[in-house]
């Protein structure tokens, strides 16, 4: 079974291909120009060092969000025209869920943190075995009432860390232990394997169906005819 | 400051460019093509995404080893002749150290496992927090030998376990727990992490004393004259 995954939620940016578990290739981009604007020149990359082609690819697997708006639909968008083409199942991943499944077996809860504008942040605790296993809800929620619910040393990730990593370290002191900045971004071969456990499990929703996760309205609501 | 680090020890490779703590790109491969082969076109592809030159490089890192012997030398000549004419340093960082910092705040000790042919696996078990701390030698020794000194659960990792990772469960049962596939291989953006604190620490070798780490001889001895 191969993988197509990609993260088009954040300005990082990941691409891989997974055969079953075992990842083929990978690739990853932190970059000020729009990763979408990458992701199709740099398949055609993944699939030609490899030596697959598009038409190997079973099932497509792409983070569903929360995280920037336009990165998200479009990244759904691309996913679900693949699909059509190729006649293959996608899987939406929870953007906060697959940034914790980069810490498996982490001695600390785990919560990653991604910039949601307006002052406030997404987030989530997580304890991480195996697989991540998300403690409570999702949250939207200003910076001071994230430190807040902290009562214990807690590892903090996420790409918002460029810029709320020093708020959290001098609100919490000692309880705020922050992620290497390379292990902060979503990774797309992390990205397949929850996804591939999605489908797994039957978990695959309809085409038409799959819509980014959002935990407040779109920034823009479409006029009310 | 910005940091091009790669790997060249296993099957697979790994290429990134970090600058200070950030990275810009990373390139993943597992393939049965000779990573090699791919090192510098790959170079260039990350230089081209990221608008970034040759000579902006201030340290390049790799991977010292132990590991596989001609990737091993062939990536560290490389180093080199880069480092020569770019004017920069180079700091080889060891393969196990690497493969166990892929886990930081990990819950169990760490032991990453690389295979050394001839029915002998490279080990080390290590306490990792931010950063692996080793816990004993490195080690060289046959699987069974392993298997007798794991007393406690055992996060296992790195390339071997395609190969040995049903045999440690099968011999270790609940205590050997297998790294999620795609945290098995060396990631050159950790590498670079752990490569910049060798350089700021002043741990920085000359070009010429730069040489892999081997736990046993080269596989075949120059002709004595």
């Amino acid at each position: 079974m191969l993988i197509l995954a990609f993260d088009t939620s954040t300005a990082h940016g990941s691409l891989a291909l997974v055969a079953e578990e075992e990842p083929l290739a990978e690739w990853q981009l932190g970059s000020p120009v729009p990763y979408l604007q990458r992701l199709l020149p740099d398949l055609d990359r993944l699939l030609q060092a490899t030596g697959l082609s598009l038409a190997a690819i079973d099932l497509i697997v792409v983070s569903a969000g929360p995280g920037n708006f336009t990165g998200l639909r479009l990244g759904l968008a691309t996913a679900k025209g693949l699909a059509l083409v190729l006649g293959c199942p996608v899987v939406a991943v929870n953007t906060l869920d697959a940034l914790a499944a980069n810490f498996p077996w982490a001695s600390l809860p785990v919560c990653p943190v991604l910039d949601a504008k307006k002052q406030e942040l997404y987030a989530a605790f997580y304890q991480v075995q195996a697989e991540p296993v998300r403690q409570a809800d999702y949250l939207l929620l200003a910076p001071e009432a994230l430190v807040a619910e902290v009562k214990a040393p807690t590892l903090f990730t996420g790409p918002a860390l460029a810029r709320y990593g020093r708020f959290l370290t001098d609100r919490l002191a000692g309880l705020a232990v922050l992620a290497p900045p390379e292990c902060r971004q979503i990774r797309a071969s992390v990205l397949a394997r929850l996804g591939r456990q999605e489908w797994a499990a039957g978990r695959i929703p309809d085409l038409e169906g799959l819509s980014p996760f959002y935990l407040r309205g779109a920034p823009v609501e479409p006029p009310s005819s």
